[in-house]
């Protein structure tokens, strides 16, 4: 045979496409600078991982032998069945305990994952080919757009008002797709719905249920089901304000609505433990992938967040957490107030980890902008707004925005690097 | 718009070719019958487990405020630094450290898993299309098929020796490959190197430097790398006789192997901490995907099994386990033995945790066989050995065999489901 060199690429389409997630070069970056003041990182605060509550958990489960042993061994693919129970009845009791929608709340249509970055990955492996549609928030979760880009789906965004998408626009947006033929393609509605990564707006029930309406209406044409899959991801770190109920609660969503959560951000994140819920159809499709991606979460894990959330620890630090984040969320704010251009417009918080400052249309904040650069010359990084949004022929690519994360650093972080990002400014 | 009924299956094309993998399905027969004898389970021993040395070590780094405070946070998407450390110096320990091969051994190449299934998972997604081709063993490690069956890969088998793969067949089959012009397809060579599951056959040195040696022959037709993925689950778990060196071992490994190894089934597979290292070129591709799937591994089981490896508490640990695993073995083969007709044949096996039990020809083990009903009636349950087989024009596929599993059954378990299987023969 003939010495050729090895010119084509091995790797898959999937391999070669998937682009480098920005999240791993932001931690990158902090990882080479370690005096880096990160406003980007979704990092939680430390002071509020329970570590020695953890600590007594763990050393009590690993003292009786069954349960130690249990906890060290294998469980289900689908999660251990107690905390799919505890969990379910969590998020019910979240959503004010409505009687008639009992069904959507069921153990059996609940799945655990590794974090619920995780359930998001699979369900998104399930239901969509290449070229397949996916409606999302303007702007919404950049991780997720990068799950969507590796895979090749086809984004569409849905402009937002400040309780979630406007359903004017969604109706619009499903019109069009109708119109060019390509309803057979669209699967998802994808909305993070609690303090919105990285707007951190919340989406009202009446905007839940309508987009649930719409996107039914389409299903005639589209010949399928199409799915509301809702991300709750923050909704646990909520400290200001009332929190509407969850689409769950609409009527006829157990067939439609896809729940995701985690027990990761508002517990602890060094025990990725996510969790699902499932319309039935999806659930025997979604729990055969993850039998073949690690046959089931760990398990030791998914024991101590079960005593965490039995014991009552689980909610006491979660409130401890809720109160810092409120704090440094006012902080962040105040410092913005006195080191920003009047200029520069945001909504305070009312729960999650980020502030989201629009700028005047005129100031550039993304990677390449020289702002970024000179905010990175004075040792501080922010998450360009700009990669919270998918490239869209009907609008320009808005790119003078900032998400400021306020949950890592500290209140003197906080500050300094909100004065640094002032004077770049 | 006309009401018509959802006919079209939403999901994807891999949600609809993703079968129930036979794993999930063993598992769920158990859950079922309580009282059923499970000799098919991968579960590890009980008894086996670090319960204490686990509650111990996690009492300590949880006793530390920053240690503790880093162990419930996130860590990074490649794994935490000391453990890809530990990792790469502990495989080439067992290498027996050769000073020249030090490249392949590179903490750099390392990423930590959520056990060495997701490693699997991830690898194949970055590097093999649907229709492309991937070798293994005949018979293989059936969730690794199930992987495959997944993502639409095209399996083609090569025969076992003792000592491994059937070099002069591999030649065969790739010379085939090539004749049908398929060399372009081909990605990967997938061998589970030592204590095979289900063969519990180990790879001599000999066969991974030829087969090595003939892929990268190969290679140049296929105008591409083809990968050597070195399966290495059982490594840990021998108890029996000398191990080779594993493929990483070989002069030119650094490009072209791939070698997956886990924490979970030698210490804890509760605790689900995996690894695999990658030649330089896919190390990006896969850790993007990585970022997509959970961006990293939990940090606490990480920090765990970091401890765990540093205070000798793991090592301690493992020796208990192969003596119990060396006994167990000892005990079902003498079952076996007594109950089992002359015509039965089985190696004894030097590690893991499978008996490999092969019947005359005319003896059917399958799941619709007489004999699987029989055995189950008599609540036993084993693996048919034709689920870990693929599909193969070239050769009829046996269902004459049994993987037996003596890893999770007690002792007194092991002797009477023998003694069953054994009656209904």
């Amino acid at each position: 045979m003939a010495k050729r060199p090895l010119k084509s690429s091995v790797l898959s389409v999937m391999g070669r496409r998937t682009k480098e997630p920005p999240i791993s070069w932001l931690m990158r970056l902090k990882l080479e600078r370690p005096k880096l003041i990160s406003l980007a990182a979704g990092f939680t605060d430390n002071s509020t991982l329970p570590v020695d509550e953890s600590r007594r958990i763990l050393n009590k489960m690993l003292g009786e032998t069954s349960l130690g042993e249990a906890s060290l061994q294998y469980g289900s693919t689908a999660g251990d069945d107690t905390l799919r129970d505890l969990t379910v009845r969590r998020i019910r009791r979240l959503d004010g305990n409505l009687p008639r929608q009992a069904v959507a709340y069921d153990a059996k249509r609940t799945i655990i994952t590794n974090g619920s970055q995780q359930f998001l990955y699979m369900v998104t492996e399930a239901l969509c080919d290449t070229g397949d549609i996916v409606l999302v928030e303007d702007p919404t979760y950049f991780v997720y757009l990068g799950i969507m880009q590796s895979r090749g789906i086809s984004g569409r965004c849905v402009r937002m008002n400040r309780d979630g998408i406007d359903l004017e626009h969604l109706e619009q947006v499903l019109e069009s797709i109708r119109c060019a033929g390509e309803l057979n393609r669209l699967k998802i509605l994808y909305l993070v719905s609690y303090y919105q990564n990285p707007t951190g707006r919340s989406t009202s029930r009446r905007v839940k249920a309508g987009a649930l309406e719409l996107i039914r209406h389409y299903e005639r044409a589209a010949g399928h089901p199409i799915y509301l899959m809702e991300d709750a991801a923050y909704r646990e770190l909520g400290f200001a304000g009332q929190q509407a109920p969850s689409a769950l609660s609409v009527k006829g969503a157990a067939d439609r609505v896809i729940y995701s959560g985690t027990y990761s951000k508002p517990f602890a994140t060094g025990v990725r433990v996510g969790f699902g819920l499932l319309p039935d159809d999806l659930l025997a499709p979604v729990l055969r992938i993850k039998g073949n991606h690690d046959f089931g979460t760990g398990h030791l894990g998914q024991q101590l967040i079960v005593r965490a959330l039995e014991s009552g620890v689980y909610d006491k630090n979660l409130t401890k957490g809720q109160r810092k984040y409120h704090y440094k969320a006012n902080v962040m704010t105040d410092a913005m107030r006195k080191h920003f251009p009047e200029s520069v417009q945001w909504q305070p918080p009312q729960g999650g980890l980020n502030v989201w400052a629009e700028f005047p249309r005129r100031i550039n904040t993304g990677i390449k902008s020289r702002l970024f650069r000179k905010v990175l010359d004075r040792n501080v990084l922010y998450v360009p707004g700009g990669l919270c949004y998918i490239d869209e022929p009907t609008r320009a690519k808005p790119n003078h925005e900032m998400r400021l994360s306020f949950g890592a650093a500290s209140e003197n972080d906080i500050c300094k690097g909100i004065r640094r990002i002032g004077q770049a400014i």
